[in-house]
């Protein structure tokens, strides 16, 4: 079967997705995948390093559009704002094919060992988002803490998005950065709250 | 060799940082690691599901014990006072063994497997410390940033210790804090920061 490179790619992904939640991760190899796909093992492997990395594509594509975003917002501000908005024009992309995403995430949240690896892809984007807050002149400590929780209020947003909780990104990201300074607050938050 | 429960755990320990540091963490089996504590592979596997495992013992034992931390805390205070009082309260166990602890982070470091395990864990410690202030009455998603961005401080300050940077944990965890706070401060920092 012929197709582009990214054609290939994208069927390579949807197999994986297919046999994972068929059969359950464990129960699939590369092998299977490729045939699935309708290309041979050894194409799998030109594109992909082992069964799990199907799942994992355009993991460096987003963190240089996250650090794209990082860089284009007004000096000026703060870096829990900057961060913020950064990741607010980053709404169109989140949402880009969520039904697969969705698909993507139940398959992740069943198998520990692509748990394990999805949190390798946060460190990622966490040290990416850093650099990026750095080159803006925050200092390296602060920028990394910042890009540390920033990335954790992306994380908690990109959950409940694809849980169904909510449609609103927007609001979701807004939500978070708040919850986050009524962690970080010197003052305890009033009862109930 | 005979030996308590705890003399083998102990014995696995460092003939693991041994073999791993010596030859490297991918050319080291589990063989390899019973055979240099002098003990039969079937004792390892009586003590860790495989080979890394033996890494990262103690890590129910340090969740439970920053859980508890946390929970000592006197009432009143908000997440993040509460997190840096449960951490200095934590000192004399994050100093025990530092030279241990200093060949371990070596080891980890050097073995992407290896770092991917310690983010694992460290999202057990997230987990079990947003735990904890739930049960004192923290919001859940407040709980849970206050967690993901507290054990961030505690990470860097371990790390810094570790690299010998000082040997002063409760300046670099309030240090930790304070930059923290800058990071989510609304208004930036002032030039030169």
């Amino acid at each position: 079967m012929a197709g582009s490179r990214k054609d290939v790619r994208d069927r390579l992904l949807r197999a994986a997705l297919d046999l994972f939640s068929e059969r359950g991760y464990d129960r699939t190899t590369a092998a299977d995948i490729a045939d699935r796909a309708d290309v041979t093992e050894r194409t799998y492997f030109r594109h992909f390093s082992d069964k799990r990395e199907a799942l994992f594509d355009g993991e460096g594509a987003l963190q240089h559009a996250l650090a794209g975003a990082v860089a284009e917002v007004p000096a000026g501000l703060s870096p829990s704002e900057t961060l913020l908005r950064a990741f607010l024009a980053m709404i169109p992309a989140l949402e880009h094919e969520g039904d697969l995403k969705k698909r993507r995430q139940a398959v992740i949240a069943a198998a520990p060992e692509l748990r394990e690896r999805e949190l390798s892809k946060e460190a990622h984007l966490i040290s990416g988002v850093a650099e990026a807050l750095e080159t803006r002149g925050v200092r390296a400590p602060v920028a990394v803490l910042a890009a540390v929780s920033g990335i954790a209020v992306l994380s908690r947003a990109r959950l409940e998005w694809l849980a169904g909780a909510s449609d609103d990104y927007a609001t979701l990201l807004r939500t978070g950065f708040a919850d986050l300074r009524a962690a970080l607050a010197s003052e305890p938050a009033s009862p109930g709250r």
